[in-house]
C-alpha cells in the first residue's frame, strides 16, 4: 500500500455520492492527507464534488473508472455501500480494472475484499494491495483500565446520534491544537477515521467482550505520539443499536473530557422515532455514565448547524451555550477556537492521574 | 445432541472445579434439567460436588473419565477453562476418549472444537455431536427496537459485577414465576445459561454492532414461548471491560423492570480497584441509563450474601432494602418471593405500550 502523502485517490462511489451515503469519501475529500483525484458517481459526471456535497472544488465527478484514469490516480478507495447487495458485478469489474492498471485498494466496506477470493487473486497478480479497513486485529483483549493513568490529556467526542459531527470535531480540534502548539493526536475509531489517519480500529466490528480493550489499545497508541489526544467517537449512549459501542468506547478511552456533537435540525434518532433529549439530559448521562469508571466532564458542545442559514445558526449556538453553560460553536462552520480553549483548560490542569480505577487484571 | 432430558452428563474440570471458575459446570449442576452423573477433577477424587462448591450432594467427583463412564454419561461438559492453554494435550485425549464412548460434547469455552480439526474428525467417525455454546449465529443485525412494543412483560437481571446472581435470580424468579402459574420464560444471554436452557446467544461474542440487535432477537423468541421474559443479564454498567455488553443487552432487551444484583462482600470490581458504588447510585445509573430509549425501573434488590453467616445476611437485607426502598432478598438462600411480588405488580400493570422507540429502521 503506498503510505499517506503518496497516494492520488479515486473513489468510487456509483450511484451514491451524497452526503448521507457517503460518509468516508466526504471524510477523505475534506480532511485527507492526499489529493483526490476524482469521484466516479455517473449520474454526476462533469460536476464537481463540491457542487454534491459541499467540499472538493476541485475534485472531478467523472463517469467511470476509464475517465478517472486520466487524472493518474494510484489508489481506488470504495467507501459507499453499493445499493441492493455485497458487491454488484458491475463494481467488481471496476475494482478488478482499477488494479489491473496499478492501483492499490482502500476497502471500507463491511465486505472484506481480501476473503473474496477473485479480488485477492487479482490484487496478487497485479502486484497492488488490498487494505480492508474494518478488519480488526486479531489479539484481542479485555480492558484493564490501563488508559486511565496515561500521561496525556484524552478528549473523546460523544453525540446525540450517529452521524452529527464526532469525526470531523475531533479533526478540526485535532489540526487546531497543533497549529497552536500542541503535542496532539487523532486516534480513529471508525473507516473513515481510519483511511483519513492511516491507523486505527473499527471499534463497532471489535467483539462486544474486547471493544473497551481495543479503545484503550487506541489510546496507549496514540500517546506515543502525543500527550494531547483526540478520540474520534462512535454512535450515541441513546442509540438503541450502538450504544454498547459508545460505552465500549467512553470506558476504554478513559477520557478526561468529553465534546458533546449534536446536529440542530436532528429532533429524532435516525431510522428511528426516538426523540433526542434536550442537551443538558445528554451532559447528565454521559458525565453520570464515566462517574463510577473514571470521572469526565463535557467541556463544550459541538453543535452541527448543517441546514440552518447563519442567523439561525448563531443563534442555535447561542441557545446550546446558555442551556448547557459550556462553551459551543459549529467547529466546521465557525471554527474549533471555543472548544480548543475549554481542551487547552483541561489539558493545562492536568489529566486525573489519581483514576478511580486501576488496573490489577491479572488472569482475564 | 441428545436434547434436554435426555442427557447424563459428565463434567471435565480437571484442576478447576471451584466457585469462581467453575462457572458453568456449578450452573448446570444447581440449575440444569440433566443429571450430572460426575465430575472430574482428581483432586477432590472421593468427595461430593457438594463438598466443594455447596451444591450436587448426589454428585460424585471422580480421579479421571474413565473413572466417570461407570455412571454411564452420555453427554461430556467442558465448562471450565483448563490452565494455561487453549486445550491442553491431556483434555484432548480425554475429550476423545469420551467420544469414542459415544458421548457427546457440549463446550463451554471460547476455543470452539467444531474449528479444532482433529476433535471434528474424531466426533465424525464416532458419530457424536459438538456443541460449541459460545458460537453466535451469522445472521446478525442492528438492533432496531422492536423488543420495545412486546405484549410481554420482560425483566432483565442487572449487577454491580460480573459473577454476583444474575443468571441464578432470573432462574430462581423464572421457576417461582412458573411455579405460581406465569407463562414464564428464561432467555439465556451466556455461555452457562445457553447449557443450562438449550437455546441462546453469548452476548458477549457478538461484534459490538450487533450485539443489541442479538439481545432482541432472543427476547422476540422468548415472547413465543410466555408472557413473562426473565433475562439473564451480562456484566455490568460500571465494568471497565463489559460495560458496553451490558448496555446493548439493556438497550436490546427494553426490559419494563430491571432486578438489580449485588454480591454483599465484593466492595471492588472484581480484578480491578474501581470500587463498587452505593445501592441507590447503582438503581439510578441504571434508570438514567434507559431513560431515553425506553424507559425501566429497578424493581429489585437480590442480595448475593455468600460468605456471611444468616444474621449478618439478613441485616444486609435489611440495609439493602432501607437504603433503595426496593424489596430485597438473597433468592437462593431465602427464596425469590419478595421479588417475585414485584415482578407479578409489574406483570399486572401490563408492560409499556408506549414505547418511547419505535423502528422505522427500514435499510440498516
Amino acid at each position: 500500500m503506498r503510505p499517506i502523502g503518496k497516494r492520488k485517490i479515486v473513489v468510487l462511489a456509483e450511484g451514491g455520492f451524497d452526503l448521507l451515503e457517503a460518509k468516508t469519501a466526504v471524510g477523505v475529500i475534506r480532511y485527507g492527507h492526499d489529493p483526490v483525484v476524482a469521484v466516479v458517481d455517473s449520474r454526476y459526471a462533469g460536476k464537481s464534488a463540491y457542487d454534491i456535497v459541499g467540499t472538493g472544488q476541485d475534485v472531478p465527478m467523472v463517469d467511470s473508472l476509464s475517465d478517472a484514469l486520466v487524472h493518474e490516480p494510484n489508489t481506488l478507495l470504495l467507501g459507499t455501500a453499493p445499493r441492493g447487495g455485497v458487491l454488484p458485478a458491475a463494481w467488481r469489474s471496476q475494482v478488478i480494472h482499477a488494479m489491473s492498471k496499478g492501483l492499490d485498494v482502500i476497502n471500507g466496506l463491511h465486505h472484506f475484499l481480501e476473503d473474496d477470493a477473485e479480488l485477492a487473486a487479482a490484487a496478487q497478480s497485479y502486484g497492488v494491495d488490498l487494505w480492508d479497513v474494518r478488519r480488526v486485529p486479531e489479539n484481542q483483549r479485555v480492558a484493564d483500565t490501563r488508559a486511565h493513568q496515561l500521561a496525556a490529556t484524552v478528549v473523546l467526542t460523544v453525540g446525540s446520534d450517529c452521524n452529527v459531527g464526532k469525526m470531523s470535531t475531533s479533526l478540526e480540534l485535532e489540526a487546531a491544537a497543533r497549529q497552536a502548539g500542541h503535542d496532539s493526536v487523532f486516534v480513529a475509531t471508525g473507516q473513515t477515521g481510519i483511511v483519513i489517519a492511516g491507523w486505527g480500529v473499527a471499534i463497532d466490528r471489535v467483539i462486544s467482550d474486547f471493544a473497551a480493550g481495543a479503545a484503550e489499545d487506541l489510546v496507549m497508541k496514540g500517546a506515543e505520539e502525543g500527550n494531547l489526544i483526540f478520540v474520534e467517537g462512535q454512535g450515541s449512549l441513546i442509540h438503541p443499536g450502538y450504544s454498547g459501542v459508545t460505552l465500549s468506547l467512553i470506558h476504554g478511552s478513559a477520557p478526561d473530557g468529553m465534546i458533546l456533537c449534536h446536529q440542530v435540525t436532528r429532533t429524532n434518532i435516525r431510522r428511528y422515532t426516538l426523540a433526542v433529549p434536550p442537551l443538558q439530559d445528554l451532559v447528565d448521562l454521559h458525565e453520570q455514565a464515566t462517574r463510577h469508571v473514571k470521572q469526565s466532564r463535557v467541556i463544550g458542545i459541538a453543535l452541527n448547524t448543517f441546514g440552518l442559514d447563519e442567523t439561525s445558526a448563531r443563534r442555535a449556538i447561542e441557545e446550546a451555550s446558555k442551556e448547557t453553560g459550556l462553551p459551543t460553536t459549529d467547529p466546521i462552520r465557525f471554527g474549533a477556537k471555543p472548544l480548543l480553549v475549554a481542551v487547552e483548560a483541561l489539558h493545562q490542569k492536568g489529566s486525573c492521574k489519581t483514576p478511580v480505577g486501576d488496573a490489577v487484571n491479572e488472569d482475564q
